[in-house]
């Protein structure tokens, strides 16, 4: 199963962000900063000192992510015509980030990953370097519990960021289906895992849920939301955030299968050896005669596939069209993202780095 | 590592409940009420037809429990003069059910324990029958998320609840204590698994957070707040909770080696097999000679152990004074309790219910 927010989500940040969203630097470091503050705190309470080494991987692991989140969040504020220095929305964004890191936790369990950020995983970490049943079964114990730490302290975050009642009125409920959303998805992944499918559809509703609304639509609707956005507003977020949602999670796709390694920094036989049911994997297997549907079946989800095998799956993406096919939407869906800004009642700043980061997050390379 | 509110706990309500809790049975059937809309309602809202099995899964191991928790809020709730029907407590009750549900699911993954009120656990029931990896694997990851869900929910069933914003602000740091708390106490359960200790105060601490604040007093202390209690009523409910939900759990422990299963419904070698390092083996260790603290490390944890290596751990418990040790703490702290309701600003309805409520919870042989 993929990452919720997708696999190499967590980069879009890097190569894509900071130009347009002039003030990403700041936020990230005011996130940051609110998050150091939490856990430290959160060390200090700590009457078990236990819990000090599960904190400090702890630490560690929320310190490398991209704040993707918590950025969509402060551009949605702008959007609505929140302006001035907000600690409130700041405290609210880093609880966004707080939730990913928990969400990111459970998924690294449920697939069983070893590496994340580039370093282990929080639970193969925990479980220390024996690599026995004893502290296999800690490690993946200490994870679950760490993840749920993760989630009461992003409602903790939300709930002392000195929210308004009718700010608490207006974020509550989207916080709420944010999180019932990206457990469906994560859900819907889970059952598909391991099992490739021609179901296009079923490819592209996980694709909505653990990436477009998770990652793109809740922040943007978040943080307008603080800025007392109405519906129509809200509506607005929605019709840029699900195409260019959907259309990042396509092209993070593609480049799990086309990027260069020196870009992505990730082979790009992992995806296919994991046997991810992909809507580039599910367009050609529907294309396919049964013959080739044979063949992709028996190298995607092979952990042993080597180059040979994937430039022959790479083939019959192009000659089933899939590829192209994949291209295609990506590219509708960025026009359609664009269209939907024209006429959205957002301000011009926020559109100009809503149309910034569409732009860049279809049109990366890594 | 025990689940969190004792092995055993859930049987306190069936047998020491009713007579005392007048309205017992109301408040079940009115928590129930609440938790089988509510899943109604989420599994009506399920767009996606694959949710409906996990859902189904869901709402048998929620029918289960004994809702202690919540007859407790109410009970906080009346105490502090709480006392017209009121719909917004029902739901709060239901959501501390409702959050229990997750620390159990969780807590079963931790343990990788087969049943749960004598049914399958679930990431067994979610593995299926065929036991491979792949549906093992598959179990565990859904059973994780299950919990994630069940803790969204128990949130969502909060935050709908139509608090006021006195309430509100009353009740939520209460809740964030009490997560804390529990996920606490089950790491330091966790720390100490398989590592038998003398270290009574050890167990006491996990005793402390994983059974007496999050089973008692944290419940009282929600209903309390609910109904406008100030700090002396709150520290009342403290006076009264810590001591009775340590001698709880102590006799809990006890149970666990001598009761008998026609009552417990539950081996008197389960403990001692799966080697619990309760406040009793740490007391035994602690007064051993050397070559008893090696017979009783050899015998406990063992998972092969029978009717006469327990009998031989009994003899030490006895010989080592440990039982009554722990028969005398259970007392002292019964005493504890009832002298901290003489002073207590609580309603006498309530404080009678209480009363009661530590005489069984502490004598009893179930």
């Amino acid at each position: 199963m993929a990452d919720p927010g997708g696999g190499r989500n967590r980069q879009m940040s890097t190569p894509t962000m900071p130009p347009a969203l002039r003030e990403a630097g700041m936020v990230k470091d005011a996130v940051n900063t609110v998050l150091e503050d939490f856990l430290r705190r959160k060390k200090n309470d700590a009457e078990e000192p236990q819990m000090g080494r599960l904190l400090g991987h702890f630490a560690e692991f929320l310190a490398g992510g991209k704040r993707i989140r918590p950025l969509l969040c402060v551009t949605g504020w702008r959007g609505a015509g929140g302006n001035s220095e907000n600690p409130s929305l700041v405290q609210v964004a880093a609880s966004l980030e707080m939730f990913h890191a928990f969400a990111l936790i459970h998924d690294d369990i449920m697939d069983d990953s070893d590496t994340r950020r580039g370093r282990p995983t929080i639970h193969r970490m925990l479980a220390g370097k024996q690599g026995d049943d004893r502290t296999e079964r800690f490690g993946l114990s200490a994870a679950v519990l760490l993840g749920d730490l993760a989630f009461a302290w992003s409602d903790e975050l939300l709930h002392t960021a000195g929210l308004t009642p009718a700010q608490y009125g207006s974020v509550l409920p989207l916080i709420t289906e944010m999180r019932t959303e990206v457990m469906l998805g994560q859900y819907l992944d889970l059952r598909a895992t391991g099992e490739l499918s021609d179901d296009v559809d079923a490819t592209l509703t996980v694709n909505r849920y653990k990436t477009a609304k998770y990652t793109v639509e809740r922040p943007l609707h978040v943080g307008a939301a603080l800025a007392g956005a109405g519906p129509e507003t809200l509506a607005a977020c929605t019709a840029y955030a699900i195409p260019l949602g959907e259309a990042f999670q396509l092209r993070d796709d593609m480049l799990g299968v086309y990027g260069d390694v020196a870009d992505t920094g990730k082979s790009r036989l992992d995806d296919l050896r994991a046997g991810k049911n992909t809507t580039l994997v599910a367009l050609a297997l529907r294309a396919c005669d049964p013959a080739q549907a044979a063949r992709l079946r028996t190298l995607i989800g092979d952990p042993l596939l080597d180059e040979t095998g994937a430039a022959e799956i790479r083939a019959l993406f192009a000659r089933t069209g899939a590829r192209d096919a994949v291209e295609r939407m990506i590219d509708d869906r960025y026009r359609q993202a664009l269209r939907a800004l024209e006429s959205a009642p957002l301000t011009p700043g926020a559109t100009a780095d809503l149309k910034h980061l569409a732009r860049t997050a279809t049109r990366r390379n890594s």
